[in-house]
């Protein structure tokens, strides 16, 4: 395929615009945006008004357009779009992490289907080639894990929390302001949207097939200035972190919490609208991969790099998927986390398999300890509307043994 | 190509028994090592012995070998293997920096002419997939720049210097007590190992191809515990960096100097043996890459990369070179430097286009301004053997004014 493609856009807003932008000014590469669909009537446009059409079947049944770009904010319009284009032998670009993490399977069998290729390299961490590496780079090496920042969004406001001692009210605000945000940032800010991602990379680093409803996210939502005192006065910063661990008897652990993240950490550094992501393998080691998670021109250019491997005909061959001994997804693992609650009750709650460490001040109560991963499922709820905060205190995830799951207490500090 | 491919082997020393290891316990690829070259009849090696051959015709000339790999040192013996090899319809996969340096043009042609695939991502920094990365990401988006630290056993010199105080020769010691280094350490300490890697990368990130002795080295072998001191007190690191920079007139500047690094810098975290690759593109912004940059498992799950590569037909298009826009290589810039020399007369050989501090303490002397690459160029074998030592202070790299090359003291500090 190397003749010039004909792409039809949908949606126009920061990443369709940058990919415009993008594309009209890349040297190497020309394709042509022959229809851009949208719905808003009312907007104007800094396009040619013949480009702009309100019918998507005026971009799927026109047969002269081989690539279908979906850049559009609803999931389930999206995943028409995307999976009518296929069913036309069309290929598709698309940038939609949710309508991805909602569909990996059935797009998986359409793209086969009727053989055509699905690119999505922008759904995940914006310009850092992530996807492409895992399946072409890491292909035939075991990985240990996959984590990192996946959501700049959050990663901005608790940067700013932390660096200038804001509430999470008031970074949240200010990241509004700036554009980091959007007016209704729970997709973000709980914790979903990194979600998506972990799901998508979790496909193309472990073959695996993973429902969102599968998946725990607790977001940052419940963040107070007393976590903020504790990991400033630890030297701990707080990221949103998903991670894709293996486990041992061939399982892997996937879940979207914050964590306290200490300097030698890569991620330490990754502050502000950046995302990091950090692969392990069994022989390359420790990978690090930073860029820009977000944005019109970073990720219009990862979008570019889709459309230009379609023109050299380039096709996820979902190598780990593909490959027999695709481990098994678990929730069944236990924690260590640091957890601040209110009441009394809130600790018997939530049962922790062993506590570490106990800490009660006159407005300040938090425990370390280690907690099955099912324990923060089922009171994830009750965690975010009794305002407490859960973060990760070590990377290490462990089996669970059994629910054996008698707490025990091996230090208590008392403050009052 | 689709069948379990066959390969020839030259080498069987660190990357060579790392490859083994990989390529034998990877879960998804297989391949077999049909045959192993190596030289020397009295090493007992851990693989049967019906495996080893001491004649490389046996490899080169065995029509049943699809795939030759080449990890052996000798870069004029290993330019020999590669070019039969590729004339023979063979595939091939090497990690030889310096014999692809070398020869980039000759095999480009090679590969080109008998449409086989040449591979080397092993060749540059280790386990960071970069040149794939170049080839097939950044192959629509101009980029500003390339850099990093592609040379591990200097970073861990460097590092031990800086964080134990250790002299030079101290940390050398080390780092070859640690297997870090090589008996004959001066490929690495006087920077042409990174060269030769910066070379190569040159041509996947902006299509050029660049001969060696046309491009920089200054090496870390004159750095002197003042220096070490100096960079202390100002709170930087010691890198020893390539720079591969796009400047006006779509011109691109290469050399490889030791550079003064700052804490905001994505590379002042990279130590000890690790590498680090910073890319910037004109619409993703700032991408940054760390990863073990050698290592038997880790560059034999490199050279895997490229075998698995190989197996689904993958070649390099060299996407850069092949628009026509090739920017023109320049020495003809002008660089911030600090420079520490030992007497006047050191000053008087290297010109200094601008001098903005002057520092003459009693066995101390240095001076931060700006001079032209050709200066250091000229000087470079003076600097060396005079012990004298140069450090990059900035980052940006100017295009020259036309040879107009007046020293204008603006500020002296004189300590006695």
């Amino acid at each position: 395929m190397n003749k010039k493609l004909k792409i039809g856009l949908f949606g126009f807003g920061c990443v369709g615009q940058g990919l415009y932008h993008v594309l009209n000014n890349s040297t190497g590469f020309k394709a042509d945006i022959v229809k851009i669909a949208v719905i808003d009537k009312t907007k104007t446009r800094r396009v040619e008004s013949t480009l702009i059409t309100y019918n998507k079947w005026e971009i799927l049944d026109n047969s002269e357009i081989d690539v279908v770009v979906e850049l559009i904010d609803d999931a389930d319009e999206a995943f028409l779009i995307v999976s009518e284009a296929l069913k036309r032998g069309k290929h598709v670009v698309t940038a939609n992490k949710k309508m991805l993490a909602q569909h990996l399977e059935e797009l998986y069998h359409l793209q086969n289907e009727y053989n055509v290729s699905l690119l999505y390299e922008a759904s995940a961490c914006g310009s850092i080639p992530i996807i492409r590496t895992l399946e072409e780079y890491f292909d035939n090496e075991e990985l240990k894990k996959v984590t990192g920042i996946f959501n700049g969004t959050t990663n901005y406001i608790l940067t700013r929390t932390l660096a200038e001692n804001l509430s999470y009210q008031e970074a949240l605000s200010q990241a509004q302001l700036k554009g980091f945000a959007e007016s209704n940032p729970v997709n973000d800010v709980e914790g979903f949207d990194p979600k998506f991602k972990a799901i998508i990379i979790a496909l193309h680093a472990f073959g695996l097939i993973i429902k969102p409803n599968e998946v725990l996210n607790i977001g940052i939502t419940t963040l107070h200035e007393s976590d903020i005192k504790y990991a400033n006065e630890k030297g701990y910063k707080i990221k949103l972190t998903p991670h894709i661990h293996r486990i041992a008897h061939n399982k892997v652990s996937v879940f979207v919490v914050p964590s306290f993240i200490k300097s030698h950490n890569h991620l330490y550094n990754v502050d502000n609208e950046f995302n990091g992501v950090i692969v392990e393998g069994d022989f390359s080691g420790e990978q690090f991969f930073q860029g820009k998670g977000a944005g019109s021109y970073p990720t219009g250019a990862a979008v570019l790099s889709d459309i230009s491997a379609l023109s050299h005909g380039y096709k996820y061959e979902f190598k780990k998927f593909a490959q027999n001994q695709i481990p098994k997804f678990t929730n069944d693992v236990i924690l260590e986390v640091y957890f601040r609650y209110n009441s009394p009750e809130d600790l018997r709650h939530l049962q922790f398999e062993e506590i570490t460490e106990k800490y009660n001040g006159n407005d300040f109560h938090y425990v370390i300890g280690k907690i099955h991963l099912e324990q923060l499922f089922e009171y994830r709820e009750y965690i975010l509307t009794n305002h407490l905060f859960i973060s990760l205190l070590n990377e290490r995830v462990e089996l669970s043994n059994d629910g054996n799951r008698k707490t025990v207490f091996k230090k208590e500090l008392q403050i009052f």
